[in-house]
């Protein structure tokens, strides 16, 4: 329907889109109706064999994505489509679908499941950039460089305490990162979120069949931890892009003090080399700020449900997963894989005995509170 | 691979996405492949028969758009791989592909023939919202209402002048959008945008062959229209935005004095007429500032080619143009079906004698100004 | 030289405006160099009379901001002409002054203390308005009212349960936006961040002398803290303009079931009652997003000092400390004042049997888990 | 009251800065009451000598800046308090102050008057850059340099080409932001926008009398022109941005092909010497698309006057008015003083046989066409 692939893997977020596809929010959708049925079965407002059936119903449904996004357009989302969809295949235990909820509880808990998921492999990326970036700490941490400031050589210091940076503010990113993934709860309020014709009880049941944390209290427009994750996406990126850079400039022709392991070809000069790993997570991580402006501009939702804020999260956080995903990936490509040249360091240096002070004990610091 | 569905029609932007697929990339970078090489023959650089059997390799060529893409990774972009596919289906034609080109020249000049495609659908539905705004600003050119400041009813207007306005905003975004699209030219650079082995009179044919504006110099670099036309994109949703939440105030249960031709359902509560048009338009719309901020910071690509800002365009683009797209097409559902309550404005303004001022003239100013 | 008063009262945050006046900024700047010859004192690499004699010199100094903000240009930041005029105000001991030091360190401790220091009021203000907001919740625990979803009306709630989500969202971003302050550690470097010619033992005391955190390492270029910052004062600015925009539509006149206790006058409309405080609060967090997304891109300082990225973060962090201060100064005027009108509630909601659900016992979590 | 010279020297901005002052926000508020006035007494609604006395009594008005922001807390705006100010100053001849008008005309038509003149030093300094850049272009216009890709390098091009494009860019922006600011509109509507109380030609003359463009009709919440204003100017900075990064890269140490012929010293490094008119340059840029995103995303205003989103207006436009000014003064610094060294060009060349292509024939187009 729109580009869903050529453009995708240059940000090498492709472990991360293909748990964003439409396939995937279908089933997390369904998988979300599924336990609510059941959640409040647990609690007697429908019988327990209708909860079974509606599962039976949903496993065994196939829903045709691009159908299920026409019929969306009615009613600005697709839990309604869905819910008529489910309520047939269920057959007698049609109406034990959907108990005590609106749209907005299926949505909202859905995604709260896909970022999840999709953080999984942005968290992988992320923990092996940094642990790349830590083991060229380690190797390099007495390696003597030229810092430079302001892009102009200033004084003395290590590979490894440029590398350890790399790796302290990675770090830093993915622990902020996990822990807002990790605190996203469960989302049940029903159509005015009073919980009317359910119960909290039902509520936290449902958090506790998904396997995600209890919400408290409904927050269909209580959007702090929609900003907060939001804000916590754009620092990895952010995290991301620093090295990137750094890449990119020590990889200069002039510079030659790193290169990548698998630099990328050009269609009309055989003979570069560029580090496109980096360039790709640069691009990838650009990315986000717009992104997470929008999400954090999108918080003033209307009264009980917001009347476009809402709906403008939807796409922007899969985006912005999928971006960030590709800044994290790619970064690990190019730290994987980096070639450091200390020869071209120590040239760069044009002296035999540099001061670089305090840069060891530095690195071990780092290296040690990881 | 990705979400390419099931929230896309829910923006609305259905036209604008289906000339952005993957296949549409392939199309357009495959006929500036084609076009350069049949501008190169016309000036003598290459056999006019290999630029024919080029031209026969590209029609009957099937490209994989997934193994295209997984080949791009490797240097960065889909052009690179694409020269080789093409080269390989041309034979003994092979050498005549891509003759003095960059990838950047390629893909910049597809970018450039894919936005004028994508901008029909969405010039079409500013234009047709701006026709049902102006519709009503004439049908109720002299309906009166109550005029409101910071959320309060001020004094009396009438709806006619409240529709003009939406109309002078529609209009005068469409005017804009038009003059960037239409402005954007070939690009045809080279290696170091110097032509070198080529020419700047190849280039020109290019530009003519291909029915877009020439370029006088190659702008690798110097991406003021893309900034240029990110800017108008933005204005096109922002005068999007104010008429979709005008509609969505006006049809508050509370107030009245509009409601939506076709109103969405809800899962929870058949009774509510919600304006869903509107609230996805104001949902489309809102999400494009920050795609114009991603824009407009990656204009400082480096030196000949910018290392991650050149790439970051690409996907902020496309969804640029599909969530204004959206914005538009969701505005033109809106206002082509809207209903309007003369009766519940006369109820809200609670005077018989409203002093409307010089309403009707402004209307009649708008109206004639089209 | 630039505005600094007229448009600044509008936003309401002149308590943190004061504390980044010029003047806060050289009093902050002075305050670290000084603590720094007296850390390096304790260190014995300076001698402990010269630090004592660098502080008389800044307390009596009386630094022309004007004439150091022109000083200024030439090197790309104040501390540079500031150390000029310390080391000449300390006579003999001027060799004392800036020990070990770069300007990036004196910089980023000065505006680590200014955030504490603008972030005193603005943390206030949002306790505040999360209180005023938990008391509207208890006070009106069981007053019924008309839910609004995609702004028309759904089904009953009560006012307490909408203001608990008010503090609930007030809570979170407060608790948040505490944590990133009080982690702001102090920096300290040197020219290259090795720390040569001075130790991290410095630093630490440095740290110690100050009041603030201790860095573990230096972070001229990993800037993962700034970012953190910056998101966390987005989601408060977005939790503010949450309530904010519920003020303004329960306050229109068609629905009149909330007005400020001082509402706003009008120069054309006497008649009005603008809920000024509300719109005012909607206008400073709308200016947040924009400036988070500058401080997030910002986070690409180029090799060990940022060459313009870090250059641009002061005036942005400032706007944003402030303009967050704003919202949530307007967000406690306008809840503290709140007038509630249940009989307008009760009249919106056309039933007398209203079916709140679980609303007060959400209330009670809500203000239980305070 | 808040900063106000420290930080704004550091981005460039003096002379549009001074333009934006509080003091000039009085003035100009001033100057469209009376020229309110006068429109009026033209057309016979208020007595030519009233109009008269009330121009005098603003001209004798020494408005305390402070005072009135306090004042302006109250009703959201500084028209309200100034009003009452000129009323009381004009004696009798009150009655005939602010005939017709609401505040948003006098905000916004002062609003045209300050834009208008904090463009006029954007506008020389983007002239001036532009005017070094062809300049550099013209002198150097066969010396042969390395291009780079990807920030490898690639094959030979000129600095003539290089400065050439930095030229083109800045001409365009130039362009388009002087088209936008001039076509700037007068404001005029009432209360309600009808121009109830007042006639069209009333703000046909008032625009005259003020020498800016008439508006056809009021634009109180037709906020294209404001948008397509943000769009140019972050354009602008984005045309600005390009050369400085430009010069950062071409400057570092171990490129060495130009340098800043004032460069910014160290405080701890005496020897270097950092191109920091480009640097303050560049960050005075990466603060522009932000801000652009908050006025595009303000354009939703609601009714007939903006709840939120045309107060959000004020401060960012000053903001990106100065910030945009900023980064053309010190690209102008940067470029009128840069100096080239085509030895070290050649050198880095690395033959002495360069295949320049057309950049020469490129350079004469771009001249050509300024």
């Amino acid at each position: 329907m729109t580009n869903s692939g050529l453009l995708t893997p240059l940000y090498g977020a492709d472990a991360v889109s293909e748990r964003l596809t439409d396939a995937a929010w279908i089933e997390a959708l369904l998988a979300v109706e599924v336990a609510l049925s059941r959640a409040a079965a647990r609690h007697g407002l429908v019988a327990g064999e209708d909860a079974e059936r509606i599962s039976a119903a949903a496993a065994r449904s196939d829903v045709d994505a691009v159908a299920l996004a026409k019929a969306a357009v009615e009613g600005g989302n697709p839990v309604i489509p869905l819910v008529r969809l489910l309520r047939e295949a269920a057959g007698p235990a049609g109406a034990a679908v959907h108990p005590g909820a609106t749209s907005q509880d299926i949505m909202d808990t859905a995604i709260v499941l896909l970022v999840r998921r999709a953080a999984e492999p942005l968290r992988a990326d992320l923990r092996a950039a940094a642990e790349a970036a830590a083991g060229l700490a380690l190797a390099h941490r007495d390696t003597p460089m030229m810092a430079r400031t302001l892009a102009q050589q200033a004084l003395p210091t290590t590979f490894g305490l440029v590398a350890a940076g790399w790796a302290a503010g990675l770090d830093a990113a993915l622990r902020d990162l996990a822990a807002r993934v990790d605190a996203l709860p469960v989302q049940f309020g029903g159509a005015a979120g009073t919980l009317a014709g359910s119960s909290p009880a039902v509520a936290d049941t449902l958090a506790e069949l998904l396997g995600v944390a209890p919400q408290g209290v409904p927050w269909h427009t209580e959007r702090t931890r929609i900003g907060a994750l939001a804000g916590a996406l754009g620092v990895a990126a952010g995290a991301c892009a620093k090295p990137a850079t750094d890449v990119v400039l020590l990889a200069q022709t002039e510079v030659g003090e790193v290169s990548e392991g698998a630099p990328g070809d050009s269609s009309s000069m055989p003979h570069k080399r560029n580090p496109i790993a980096a360039v790709t997570a640069r691009a990838s991580a650009r990315r986000a700020p717009g992104l997470v402006a929008t999400l954090l501009a999108a918080m003033d939702h209307e009264h009980q449900r917001g009347a476009g804020p809402w709906h403008a999260e939807w796409a922007t956080l899969v985006d912005l997963l999928a971006t960030t995903g590709g800044a994290a990936a790619r970064l690990r490509t190019c730290l994987e894989g980096l070639e450091v040249h200390p020869e071209a360091m120590r040239r760069n240096l044009r002296t035999d005995t540099p001061d670089v002070g305090h840069a060891a004990e530095l690195v071990d610091r780092v290296l040690a509170a990881r």
